[in-house]
């Protein structure tokens, strides 16, 4: 196991811990637990909280800051954040003005995010659950309901994010982020697997002339092992699952994420935009801003994701809005 | 060869018309020829060139931009820039108060930069070289100008940036350039190789249960090989290098940056900063800011470096200014 690592059982903690070091004046801790991010500035606002498992940086903590999040709850690698670490950061960031939970769609984030409201609505606390499912991979159309949140989930944070901050309502910025939650589809890839440092070994192999499109960010199964294709062929396919999933007609506008999960250079997700540039070129959409780098990983795992967020005037002027974490740093444009 | 690319010979091209295609707002090419980087906008000021092979993204190029670069000659991977490239970028930059190379210590790079100084001179362009040469691994103590550059010409970019930006004389630029250059110490580390997409394969081999110290970014060899280390040991030897080769004395500020070289996940570089602080922390060095992520990679390679830049009022004041590229936000701290 390549990784540069004190004791395996303390990858979290020692991570979490550095996070915290370098990123003292912008975030801190609830409850003396490092598990439990919050914005270093609490503000008069309705919050947004998500949570979710580690070894995805920049998710799901490195959008907790301006414009974005208000708490995270940290995970161990690829688990889930518990009841109480989620309640504790609800009742923190809580300025009466209610809570909204942004998280992906995987059993044990939804149960324990359940429970939390339960244990809020009892000291009065609003929550509401956005439940990210953007994985057109996961399940087949007509079952969205079944489908993992990955990447695309920025998408809703930004928007929601910015509503919040500029001082909308509890069900305005639910509504904003179940609108954005309608609007984005992704896909990924993956050209190799990702160590989970206390198992110390790939849960999967892929071999060395093949790829997994559709693969999930744990590495959940997906829908077609290939051989390594070129990148033309490859975000052809890619895109051809998105665009037969969601209406995007000509004249429309969208905004484009492509995520690498770790290990694949900058260089070729450019690569995958241009592709992706030239496809939504011939079909007239017009990209309002795209997105390339690091958003949602897997560790060390070698592959991509494309996510294609719909546009309308509102969400446009949320994508844009100004944001800031130690993460994650946009102008408004 | 696992990549998500096109024709090998394409590779950089193809990136090139990716990063123009996402960034045409903030960057665009000269003479037709995208490997020939420049601001959109150019502003009437001292200009700051850089140029160096690809495959090290957001190195060179990516620091194009507000309070960093105003042009950057992208080479093929590995490969410096030609003549040309550098002069036809120093001709379109220069508003008439001349033009900064700031550029790595490798041989290619030293010799073109030189000969398109000697066409500037010509024109009556006002030229200056400033050349990075941070890697303490790469020469002893007292052979200084014999050291290959790596990541911390980030810290070269930036207040030299800053301080054109601000409007500074040709002199006062070389001069921060200079101060910076003299400031910074880095060391590296390799844990896997990286393939040159026309080569195909890895240049060399790392064995799977070693990592070599001091590597450079194109996989020059390193001062050590040895078994996979723990974080913490691995951190206080690198530290002990870097810290033997500058001095650091009690109650001085410096700012550190850990920098991922492509695969290594940002986990663990937040596990090295932590060891890093601790560190830092016991000899009573002050910490300015610290910059944690990717910020000159080798493609696909895992690993990280260091760098620890020393600083006065000026170089802090410099370091904190604002900056904007496509690749790297900074506001004002």
């Amino acid at each position: 196991m390549k990784k540069i690592i004190n004791e395996p059982e303390d990858f979290v903690d020692d991570m979490l811990a550095g996070v915290l070091s370098a990123h003292g004046d912008q975030l801190t801790n609830v409850e003396n637990n490092n598990r439990n991010i919050v914005r270093a500035h609490c503000k008069d606002k309705v919050a947004l909280v998500s949570g979710g498992g580690s070894g995805h940086l920049p998710l799901f903590m490195g959008y907790v800051g301006k414009g974005l999040l208000d708490g995270c709850a940290v995970g161990g690698v690829f688990q889930s954040p518990s009841v109480n670490q989620i309640y504790d950061i609800t009742k923190k960031v809580d300025s009466g003005k209610g809570v909204v939970y942004i998280y992906g769609n995987y059993t044990g984030d939804t149960m324990n995010f359940e429970m939390s409201s339960e244990m809020a609505d009892i000291d009065g606390i609003k929550t509401a659950h956005v439940v990210g499912n953007d994985d057109v991979a996961s399940a087949p159309k007509g079952e969205e309901q079944k489908r993992r949140g990955v990447a695309g989930i920025f998408f809703i944070y930004k928007t929601a994010g910015a509503a919040a901050e500029t001082g909308a309502s509890f069900d305005e910025v639910v509504r904003v982020a179940n609108k954005a939650k309608a609007n984005i589809r992704t896909i990924g890839v993956a050209l190799s697997p990702c160590i989970i440092p206390e198992v110390g070994k790939p849960s999967f192999t892929i071999a060395d002339d093949e790829m997994e499109i559709g693969m999930g960010i744990h590495g959940e199964p997906g829908v077609k092992k290939t051989k390594i294709q070129k990148a033309n062929i490859l975000v052809a396919h890619m895109m051809n699952t998105i665009l037969t999933d969601m209406e995007l007609e000509e004249g429309c506008e969208a905004s484009v994420l492509v995520n690498g999960l770790g290990a694949t250079p900058k260089e070729e997700l450019y690569i995958v935009w241009r592709e992706i540039a030239q496809i939504l070129a011939v079909k007239k959409v017009k990209v309002f801003h795209v997105y390339v780098g690091e958003f949602a990983t897997s560790m060390e795992m070698a592959g991509f994701s494309i996510s294609v967020f719909k546009l309308d005037d509102e969400l446009k002027m949320l994508l844009r809005a100004e944001a800031r974490t130690p993460f994650f740093e946009q102008r408004a444009y």
